[in-house]
């Protein structure tokens, strides 16, 4: 099996973020198995201070990242910034040794969100992440009205989740063929 | 007096941008007055559904801002990114009517840190605050192992912060002449 593991940017229980990460786990066929990250909200707000002692909830995290050979990361824009929460966990994943040259697709389910998308970009790329440009996709599913159920079921969202896990799958191979992954 | 809150995008005991901060409200002079925010730390991380009804430690924080004429920020980079204690900070302020057309100036404390300051800047803008561009300064102070007690006898750096004061205060006057600002 590939393990990829989904993060969700946001706290809200309709999220759209998670939503689309939920569906995105219920449309991936083996040997792909995406599993959603209970939540972000049980870190704590980052504090290198505590890192001399880590905290479980980041403790647990990481361990979840070590496993996993990929991630999927879907994070909504706020004040053309990424969200608090967002950045929060990655801040505690900036000296995470598991972290580096990670495997990472962005789902981005707002085209004007692009302020928000772009730095996480940078932040990924300065955290020696490696972002797979053609498993990143950007849905237009603000204001869609769509929730996890029917996005299973919209042929242009499963279409575009498709592409971005075969693009995903690809490249994990690609990589696996080509020893272990090293940022550029 | 004219009251200004000061608020530290790091929650790490010997934080530099906490250090200036304490050292920007000593240097302070009336009617300036100079409030260091306890800790952006004790905010829960953002969460929309928490809005209707607001946690304790944001209804103070909120409480803090609209009693205060300006503020100030310094804020670390991390990972080429506005810290996550600041985003999660400015996240719950996005929808507080208090936060408009406030007038903010921010430090940076590190040269290099550009990312994070122009990040900072654009999620300032969005949120309709009132950026005083002549009140913000950029110190080189990571790595000049000054600490609080020496930027306040550091003599680049005391004039520096003077400079950013005396800006904020003819700024404010300025405001307070014209009537209540409005963000353009």
């Amino acid at each position: 099996m590939v393990n990829v593991l989904a993060l969700s940017g946001s706290l809200r229980r309709a999220s759209i973020n998670s939503a689309l990460l939920r569906a995105a786990a219920r449309i991936a066929r083996p040997p792909l198995r995406i599993t959603v990250f209970g939540s972000l909200g049980v870190l704590p707000l980052f504090n290198p201070d505590l890192e001399e002692s880590l905290p479980e909830p980041v403790a647990v995290l990481r361990r979840a990242i070590g496993a996993a050979d990929a991630l999927m990361i879907a994070s909504p824009e706020y004040a053309h910034g990424v969200s608090g929460p967002m950045k929060n966990a990655l801040d505690w994943l900036v000296s995470d040794e598991g972290f580096v040259a990670k495997p990472v697709a962005l789902l981005n389910a707002s085209p004007r969100a692009h302020h928000a998308h772009d730095a996480l970009l940078e932040t990924l790329n300065t955290m020696s992440a490696r972002v797979l440009r053609e498993a990143c996709v950007v849905l237009p599913l603000l204001g869609s009205g769509l929730d996890e159920e029917r996005m299973t079921r919209d042929a242009a969202t499963v279409e575009a989740i498709r592409g971005a896990l075969g693009h995903l799958q690809a490249a994990l191979a690609q990589g696996a063929a080509a020893g272990p992954a090293f940022p550029v």
